[in-house]
């Protein structure tokens, strides 16, 4: 044995890996690294994770890159299902009650959606129930927003977006719309349905572990985007659907809930300026 | 809005989330995943976890498993990194100091390397300075043990593993050895050298990022296995090397570091029964 050189052990291993980090590195960098060890740290030391749910966690890691391409995103589908993703966005979006509320964007928005008009129709031919949408742009004193684009998508009436039906490339059941004077978007579609998150994969193998399941309630997704204003990311959700309170991706929050049963999805969305604190 | 319908925030998120575990949930699973999901927010919130750095997180994990393959495996190479692996090891191996210290596996052990007895040369032919082993497998008691299957391996001179060498396909610089009654290894190689871990990928970049070099000093790989003892996987280290104080995975420790300068590397093994405590 030779004097001199550390032993790492349980106790001192996490400060070590953390006094490693250099003083030159970026703060930030240093900051978040420094948080990401003792958490990961402290997981492994608080449940005593064997060398063999060590090796469950590697290669469900490695699995979890391996399943993602253009079409699928498994490890934001992790974020999401372990409420990480909302967690950043209620860190990110704090605000007083007068602005509307966000939630997450989800991976089927598409760039260049069809351009639409008042009074279009989103999902001309598509089967299910009639749905008119009606809503409004304001700002956060409730005047409406001139010029504002709106992108508006959601599923079909079995529960699935457009990427995901056929050979995925027709645009339907979603678009883009500006708002006039009055800052309203107003058109016809069909009502979406439920559907699961996608869960034949490793992220749907922890679910079952965990005896969730995969269903996120009905809703209808908005991106609204206004020069000088901040975007707004959200959905409008169905009120009275049965998984509004067990959503897969813990999206839901209770202002973005509306009556749908007269066949109308209304709401007068609030947008806060850029600079507003 | 309608009533009866939480909504998540930066408070009540994280109970949320682990509350959704099922009671049937398979005991372990929910004990990991509840300490996981705190961790994790914990994590998030304590550094305040910015859009953007959620995203360069995805992406990391992402292209984390699209560089794994047969020969490279970068998840583990993070965890190793990070000192993970070590606090694993450290937590499953917990001892008296009457047994050898283990420490990390790595990724250059090979099945069926060549079988090897006592005189043979690991490396013949390879350039570098003669390097001479002569170890001994003992009981917890320093009694030897006969019929012990030892794998050695190590670098060239140069710091690469046979694997990393032309096609990869050679054995050579490793070899496996079966103890007689006085429980002895004794063989001939080259003196093997300090080496970086593999840092051209997303496992460098956060290395680099933290200031931090990917240098391993100069170690020997041993595996040592016999029926109704704990199998003992470590290195010995050579002291010396300007790396030992630096490890990029955290493996050294002080009983495994001794004086290679008489060109000979000695060291009595002690391993326990399997059902030692």
């Amino acid at each position: 044995m030779a004097d001199g050189h550390i032993t790492y052990t349980e106790d001192n291993l996490t400060d070590a890996v953390i006094a490693r980090i250099r003083p030159d590195a970026d703060p930030r960098v240093a900051e978040v690294m420094t948080a990401l060890i003792r958490h990961l740290h402290a997981f492994v030391k608080e449940v005593r994770l064997t060398p063999q749910e060590w090796e469950q966690g590697i290669a469900f890691l490695t699995e979890l890159g391996r399943w993602c391409d253009d079409k699928r995103q498994e490890v934001i589908l992790l974020s999401d299902v372990l409420g990480v993703s909302m967690l950043v966005d209620a860190i990110a979006n704090r605000h007083d009650a007068s602005v509307s509320d966000t939630t997450v964007l989800g991976p089927f928005h598409r760039e260049n959606p069809p351009r639409m008009k008042n009074g279009d129709n989103l999902s001309p031919g598509a089967p299910g129930t009639p749905l008119e949408i009606d809503v409004t742009v304001c700002d956060q004193d409730g005047k409406p927003l001139e010029g504002a684009q709106v992108d508006i998508w959601h599923t079909s009436a079995e529960g699935y977006y457009d990427s995901q039906i056929g050979d995925g490339e027709a645009h339907f059941m979603r678009g883009r719309f500006v708002t006039g004077p009055d800052g309203r978007v107003h058109c016809f579609t069909i009502c979406p349905a439920s559907y699961p998150v996608p869960h034949d994969g490793p992220v749907g193998r922890v679910l079952a572990a965990m005896g969730r399941g995969p269903m996120r309630p009905t809703h209808v997704h908005f991106w609204i985007k206004k020069p000088g204003y901040r975007d707004l990311i959200t959905h409008i959700f169905k009120d009275g659907d049965p998984y509004l309170h067990e959503d897969a991706v813990f999206g839901v929050k209770a202002s973005l809930v509306t009556d749908w049963s007269d066949g109308k999805l209304t709401y007068q969305f609030r947008i806060p300026r850029q600079d507003a604190a």
